[in-house]
């Protein structure tokens, strides 16, 4: 939201001086009272002054960019999340590579029978081995995965601000979207949820949709 | 912006009907004119509708969102990227991976003497030539880099939202942030922007910040 610099300025003398009336705030202003009334409308709909009947108006604490932060937060994992590229736990680096550059995606998910996660593998797992100068193909790529439970997960209702955060806090490419398997522990891989799809969210935000 | 209900069936109506005045508005809302002066000052202000006097409130065709949007392209690049990891075109495959093994990051920009942008290199690159077998010492980093004019650039003045479409659109992960050089042609790495720096802005934006 953007505000005018007389909005701004209420905002700083609420913010200083509050709780204050519309009259105290004119009388700051050196305007008159009613040349305030859509301005203190705007900020306390936008919920970043409050208005209490014979007490004035204070700040609620909000900044502008709550508004912002509110529709941010509003977008489900469900809605971005791409379909996930999986191995299964026998598949050889080799195999495992291959699959990465068919599909070309930075990150695999490794699962057992039944779709069930089991690990994770990037491409720095990738280049960790080829670094050791190890064959590819012999080696399962069970052995260069992070396994559970250290794979940083999301699901499909978690807000993908949240997931975005567990991006960030745990320096990964992407996440396993997964849900709960019936059998009880099992997590069932129904999704990818990278740093791709936030920032695809990000350029279709800034294009108004 | 989080709208009313009100303030929805105001835009629908002024969409379908306008230019209207307040009190056809009013009337069709089965409300008192007063009742609705600052849901039309907020969507007036948002720039949602505009008011022309004698004539009435019509529809600016603005979405809600682009209060969003604007908010969203007033970043630069400058405000959010990173320092540039870079190695020299001299650099051998197996010295560069090691600095991107040391730095952390998924993509090297290489330069030539004084920090002029010759290629990119990115952990495909480097996996691709692991894959066909090749002995990382013998290989100079700049025979599987991506070279000038290929190489996608942004600079420090670009939105931020400019340069994540080109992530988007050009399907890499990093930009170099480059300015041109007093030389002529010649442009110099001054920073990296990707797609973490979009998801960094992201998580921040959806704490209000």
């Amino acid at each position: 939201m953007e505000l005018t610099r007389r909005q701004e300025a209420i905002l700083g003398i609420v913010k200083a001086e509050g709780p204050i009336t519309s009259e105290q705030i004119a009388e700051r202003l050196n305007v008159a009272r009613a040349t305030l009334r859509p301005d203190l409308a705007l900020l306390t709909m936008a919920g970043l002054l409050e208005a209490r009947p014979r007490v004035g108006y204070y700040y609620t604490g909000k900044s502008p960019y709550e508004v912002v932060a509110n529709k941010i937060r509003r977008y489900r994992v469900k809605d971005l999340h791409s379909r996930p590229v999986v191995v299964s736990v026998e598949t050889t680096v080799y195999d495992a590579l291959i699959t990465l550059f068919l599909e070309d995606v930075g990150t695999l998910f490794v699962v057992r029978e039944g779709g069930f996660l089991e690990g994770v593998v990037s491409r720095k797992d990738f280049l960790k081995l080829a670094f050791g100068g190890q064959d590819f193909r012999s080696v399962p790529v069970s052995v260069i995965m992070t396994r559970r439970p250290h794979v940083i997960t999301t699901t499909p209702e978690e807000s993908a601000w949240e997931a975005a955060r567990k991006i960030v806090v745990h320096e990964v490419d992407a996440l396993p979207v997964v849900e709960p398997a019936a059998s009880g522990q099992d997590l069932l891989v129904v999704g990818r949820f990278s740093k791709t799809n936030v920032t695809r969210l990000f350029v279709e935000m800034g294009e108004g949709r």
